[in-house]
């Protein structure tokens, strides 16, 4: 998407051929700043600490990060390590596992001589992938948001939604946001409502991407949502996942559980928008079977923003001596989705809607 | 409550006889400082910026802004215009403006030269009355906590509190922490669960009150709640009410509703605790009735917190062209409430609970 009226994207190979450029997530909303990767070390580390972030960025970035490690030693000894490193990074992302597995796969099946520039072939195969992943969720999205457009004549359609689902969370388009996108091209006068999502205010990254591609949106603090709804502020609601059950349960963004059950107390619809690469199929219940991950709680004792002066810097927010504790993600259960929407088309959060769209599965 | 072993309240009259002296809240979590107020202007403002706040330190704190203003004029229009000042600093509280309602009452029916003495007489009064009620308050949900902590071994009892509603909300006690802090110094294992409770962070007014008190506690985002209901780790949650409809729907800080949802979803205890002074029994429906406070945006742009070099400071958190909103309460239905525990017992949130416990409102 556009960033000051110039395409944009948050991965991309360097110049030099071999090294990778990122957006530095951390910098944002209030520096546009890149960083260029050149081992698998500063791969690891720009996923742990979030420079890159969001279930689709981080499958296609650990692949680069294998990448990078191959240069040195292509052996599957170094694979496996490789592999192992990347998948320690964000224990949720069930998509970051499933590429780096077929990634694995793939050049274990190759000679050693062959596999760096396979490497770099596959990671090249799905950013484009991706990109056309979210092209298709946001085509798909879009018949949901003008269905919410002619169901009533006041303008705009007003969508909430959480964390950021955006490009910045993709390598284009976004997930949740690429209905938003969709219908904001078509025409279709639209207003999202943005949660902050503390304690990381991903949130801003949603206001900066929208700000920047000029959909009018809102901040609100993540308790305002429900509020919102009571007062028919709400049409929809679009959020991503991290990992989607094989039965339609969703581990997004801790907070995301709150706005569904506000979204079915109050009757507007609670869609979550997926790449199928982020359905985790071994698993059906997403409260008994996904590991919740628990990040430092200094993310919720301090925050970053911008000092008077115009600076980046950060603050100490609670009392000295209180504890935190700093759950990452929550799980909505399926009974509270009214539907997902894939690249492949909208489907009931269940495993018969699934399987519908992924046939292939069945069995 | 103690305070480093030393005993305190919110707000006390000066040594000097007329002034008044207050705990300056917007200071604290990182600074204990008291104010001194010596005007009807400063009073409007101590409690329009939230140098004091909560429902029933906020009724007390006008009247002695009441008091104030009589010692320059105790004429009738010179009542009149004071008492519509502090009524305008915080269009949602019921109990401001019932407090000076009643004493704007009693004030008439006195000699202007009588006026002051008792102005000043009413406010200790009053400021017992609530004390008292904190502490009736405390007595009946210790029993409550009580039958938590007997209905299953696990150890301590949690309780989720969102906001604060704790003694700085009031004079001493409080009203939720009440009975938090009775089960605490009744020797029963507790524990607290804290919401920061964004867009203000009263949470980490409630984290400095317990952590003062030797109350355990941990500080969660306001999106943690619900993971923390699903997974067990909740045994009643118990927040405070600006103002309670004669039906029981309660209106509190921005988000409560959303941790009701979630209590009901998990079969979570959820209480109210209240003064029967926040009670507005001319109302029912608190949807429908209850103006929301729409604050100062400024309060989602910008944060507070104490800089590296222990000063206090605050940061630009969102992006520079993208606005906010921030509406400052909810409404929670009566059908999301368990139960009110006020200074007459715990009752339904329902009119027939509440006029069982206060019978003397039928009709």
């Amino acid at each position: 998407m556009n960033v000051d009226g110039r395409p944009l994207r948050t991965i991309w190979p360097a110049a030099d051929g071999w090294s990778v450029e990122i957006i530095d997530q951390t910098r944002l909303p209030h520096e546009l700043q890149t960083v260029r990767i050149e081992s698998l070390e500063q791969m690891a580390k720009a996923i742990s600490t979030m420079q890159v972030r969001g279930a689709p960025l981080i499958g296609v970035a650990a692949c680069y990060g294998l990448a990078l490690a191959l240069r040195r030693n292509a052996s599957e000894a170094a694979i496996d390590r490789a592999a192992a490193t990347l998948c320690a990074t964000r224990p949720t992302a069930v998509n970051l596992r499933g590429r780096i597995t077929e990634l694995r796969e793939q050049l274990l099946a190759r000679r050693a001589a062959r596999r760096v520039a396979f490497a770099y072939e596959f990671c090249a195969r799905i950013t484009d992938e991706e990109v056309e992943i979210g092209r298709r969720i946001g085509e798909h999205g879009l018949a949901l948001i003008e269905k919410a457009a002619a169901l009533h004549r006041q303008c705009p359609v007003n969508v909430l939604t959480h964390c950021n689902a955006g490009w910045l969370a993709t390598i284009d388009w976004g997930t949740a946001l690429a209905p938003v996108y969709r219908a904001h091209l078509a025409g279709i006068p639209i207003h999202v409502w943005v949660d902050e999502t503390r304690p990381r205010n991903q949130g801003y990254l949603t206001a900066w991407e929208l700000g920047h591609q000029g959909v009018p949106h809102t901040i609100v603090v993540d308790n305002a949502g429900g509020h919102l709804m009571q007062a028919g502020e709400v049409d929809l609601c679009v959020v991503g996942t991290d990992r989607t059950t094989a039965a339609g349960d969703v581990c997004n963004k801790i907070g995301t559980y709150l706005k569904a059950l506000a979204a079915k107390d109050n009757a507007v619809p609670f869609y979550v928008a997926l790449p199928s690469s982020s359905v985790d199929w071994s698993i059906a219940s997403g409260r008994e079977q996904i590991p919740i991950e628990r990040r430092s709680d200094s993310e919720v004792h301090e925050v970053a923003g911008l000092a008077s002066n115009g600076r980046a810097a950060s603050l100490r927010l609670t009392p000295a001596e209180s504890p935190a504790v700093n759950y990452a993600f929550d799980v909505t259960p399926a009974r509270l989705v009214s539907g997902l929407i894939t690249e492949r088309g909208v489907c009931e959060a269940s495993t018969e809607g699934l399987l519908t769209l992924f046939p292939e599965r069945r069995g």
